[in-house]
């Protein structure tokens, strides 16, 4: 998509591959790239492990404009994604001075012993630029392209609106929907047509089951892209197709 | 994990990435995996795109016992798994007979017609196995230790229903879950210690929220492993370790 920039994110921690416990953050982190022009084209979820961590942060780093990550900076035998990213960059994962005294404070304020495992929260890879949101006690932090934030829903959430104003932006990306009553296979050719058509446009195809929260249609096509009258366009078409065929459609 | 398989889930789909769209596989496939001893141990959502497909499917294939990808397999422009699948192994991506004729059966029973785009769908790379789950039209199939499912939930849970007979299975893997109103600063340091008796076991670390939908409790450990006398004591000691240092905590 052009003028466009690329993320990809890591979601880190074994609960979530296990089925545990379900992601919240892929969709919020996507959506609020999107409105800024950034596109999530890859996203891996991945163990607690050293090797896997560092192996996904040097691929994708290389591979887009900017790497999320999502989990393990916490204080638990568990949490070892700073000294991941601090491997995967070759530097050494060392103490933010600020960031320790600024935990401190409030373990003292609470009463609260700041222990050894504590401690390893008020880490980061040597060089990281600490990105402090709001009033969040814990930072998330960028080295080069890649962005390291809690797991925790809303602690992310907290990280990711301090970290979105470092980021260059690109066009605004926009969705537009078309539910439609009409089987894939007897619309497929007609929707490529359109496809075609729309070269920077992305037309995607999801059928819905019986029950479905998202609609009571049989399938809806999402229609992406920057430029919003060519999202309109692109809409008004495959509505066309669809009731050319006797097929009920609607825009939401 | 000892005497378990491991597995990686591939989850195909612009949708799932843009948050349009949220996954509901991979806590399915995980957990119906777990009790037959095989692992998740990497998913990795990806774009419509054949090289992303080629090469996410050739790079987890070489490392894990099985892959499973889910979504694609439609008859629409952006269902282009199969002939990445096909890409993927050097070959061609043919039509199954028997598939086609069932589609066309029932297509004819419908009085729809079977359109070029719809063929699509009765296309497998050559040499793989149809798996026919139930009364499903449309099967899943393997090629080697990649296996090949819809993304529409209810689709995909069916054709898993017929792929988990044609796997090895390990040792089934268990889970228990110990809820605790303590820090993870404040515990870390005895939780480490219980898990390096247990190197066998895995004990995950996950502050929840206010307002979490998984405990009102501040921390859950999940204790995951093969046997259950194990799970059992490892519970016994974070319970421990817990009220040790005067913090509620009970095992669920």
């Amino acid at each position: 998509m052009k003028n466009t920039l690329t993320a990809a994110v890591i979601l880190i921690g074994n609960e979530l591959l296990s089925g545990s416990i379900e992601d919240k953050n892929l969709a919020h982190i996507a959506k609020t790239l999107e409105v800024r022009g950034i596109r999530v084209r890859e996203t891996r979820i991945i163990a607690d492990v050293e090797s896997e961590i560092v192996g996904a942060v040097n691929t994708l780093r290389a591979k887009h404009d900017y790497v999320f990550t999502t989990g393990g900076i916490g204080p638990t035998h568990d949490d070892i994604t700073s000294d991941s990213i601090a491997a995967a960059f070759g530097v050494k994962n060392v103490i933010v001075q600020d960031v320790f005294d600024r935990i401190q404070t409030y373990l003292n304020s609470k009463d609260i012993e700041f222990t050894l495992a504590a401690q390893r929260m008020a880490h980061a890879p040597e060089g990281a630029e600490m990105i402090r949101a709001d009033d969040s006690i814990i930072p998330g932090y960028r080295i080069e392209n890649v962005f390291v934030m809690a797991g925790v829903p809303r602690i992310m959430q907290h990280m990711l609106g301090g970290i979105i104003n470092h980021l260059k932006t690109g066009l605004a990306i926009h969705n537009a929907y078309v539910h439609a009553n009409v089987g894939e296979g007897e619309i497929a050719a007609a929707l490529e047509a359109v496809q075609n058509q729309h070269p920077d446009i992305d037309i995607g195809s999801y059928p819905q089951d019986k029950g479905s929260t998202i609609s009571d249609y049989r399938v809806v096509f999402v229609v992406k892209g920057t430029d919003l009258k060519e999202i309109e366009v692109t809409c008004e078409q495959i509505l066309n197709a669809c009731h050319a065929g006797g097929y009920d459609a609607i825009k939401i």
